[in-house]
């Protein structure tokens, strides 16, 4: 760990960086999943890093966690049980919490050492996880092999991983989505984020793509997150029966919120034209 | 200029920058008004680069260009007469100019080095400046001082400029938008780009206000551009009585599109909730 260090980047790839300056390292070690960092960052604030990833920061988490959150919880008349796998810094629970309806959350983490750095440097972020609602259940363990034993249960599933190289690789699966389909009851969503539509393009056309075997509707929706190298952050859901294009939303919303309204619920599934060509038509623009 | 530059940084303030890794520098100069850099990116394609800010590539071009221009041309019924300021590079004139209901385009650019620059390095993005279409004519010169001599003439005004310090600084002012209104027929509209939503809140805040002063109705919106440092960039359109969040269009959309469609020209201007905190009171959450 060198305290001197000045700046952190994260390289998309070897083609792409984006640079924060930051005044401190605050931790850093190797888990038996990932590396891990925290860095003291001056634009977004403090900063979660994973294998040289930019994960979330203190001044931009409300995005990227009410838009995994919110979208399709709001979409379900009455969700009661969630499962999160992945979501280890507590920010997607701390969001599905906010909804009175929802009775079980189940926070299924591969990373111990991402939830105790979480809690030791992410107060606000991780408040769920410090002080865990009684609905709050935090497993450690693999989120693909769990969700494999479970059966006709969950109303939302929110994937919450990074990349899908490392431990989250086999969240981007057709196996995993078929496991996930079942342990959904009739009704069921399931979220994923699924990176930048403009430098994981194929990624994105495979994710939603493979969503479609197992589900009748896959919807990609767009949020911007300024601290991912393009700013354009898609998220791709697959539903059993409810369409986030048609449904309407009775329930309020949880309040305040920082990104989400009721209006973006709808405009966040409205996309670019190239977009639309690389989910429909496996046409690339970048 | 060095051929051996291997990566080049925009710094959108100290503490944040990205970089695109370059094959070539391919020119550099100072023209009278800025410092202008063609590299030959590999992300993004070759970049136009003005004081060192990433203005356009030729693979995000389309993303800019469609939005500046075909928002307000398509919520207006029928626009005639179009003056762009700025878009020394051609990209907006090549796309306000699909629009057939347009019949004249006046272009007002300060540093002729940019169009020359353009039409050397950037083929398709300069086709409309290398063979103008009969309606468009191409004029060098401060848009500012032209605005004033104007009355009652146009039917969109797009300012297509770089940001708020160097040749582009008068544009931000009350003075500019009371002398826009007066250049525009009733019905009219103006849209500025509006920086980044994150980077330059008090700006956007400042000439959301600014042109509340000359106009019964102002609306920003919002386009996803890569090769900015946030990814996230807006506009903000001042208009004289075409409400874009109410108006209808029955024009043909031109084709085709890589961005804009028909529901985009709505969902462009759903805010998150921090954009509005922004916008209407002046709250800054970056």
């Amino acid at each position: 760990m060198s305290e001197e260090k000045e700046f952190i980047t994260e390289w998309a790839n070897p083609n792409l960086g984006l640079t924060a300056r930051i005044t401190k390292l605050l931790h850093e070690e190797q888990s038996p999943f990932q590396h891990i960092q925290v860095a003291e960052g001056i634009q977004y604030g403090r900063m979660l890093i994973l294998d040289g990833v930019f994960q979330t920061s203190v001044k931009d988490e409300f995005i990227y966690h009410e838009m995994i959150a919110h979208v399709p919880l709001m979409m379900h008349p009455c969700p009661k049980r969630v499962l999160i796998i992945g979501g280890g810094d507590g920010g997607c629970a701390r969001e599905v919490c906010r909804h009175g309806c929802v009775r079980q959350v189940d926070l299924c983490e591969i990373d111990e050492k991402v939830m105790e750095i979480s809690k030791t440097y992410f107060p606000a972020l991780s408040s769920a996880l410090r002080n865990p609602p009684e609905k709050l259940h935090i497993h450690v363990g693999d989120g693909i092999g769990y969700v494999k034993t479970v059966e006709d249960f969950y109303d939302v599933i929110l994937v919450d991983c990074s990349d899908p190289v490392g431990p989250g690789e086999g969240l981007f699966t057709r196996e995993f989505y078929k496991n996930a389909s079942k342990a959904l009851r009739a009704g069921g969503i399931l979220v994923q984020q699924s990176e930048s539509p403009i430098l994981h393009q194929r990624l994105l056309h495979d994710i939603f793509q493979a969503m479609g075997e197992s589900f009748p509707i896959v919807r990609t929706y767009i949020a911007n997150i300024p601290i991912y190298p393009t700013g354009m952050h898609s998220f791709t859901m697959a539903s059993k029966q409810y369409d986030p294009l048609t449904v309407s939303c009775s329930r309020p919303v949880p309040q305040p919120m920082k990104y989400y309204n009721s209006q973006i619920q709808k405009s966040a599934f409205v996309l670019p034209e190239f977009v639309k060509d690389c989910l429909y038509r496996g046409i690339y623009s970048f």
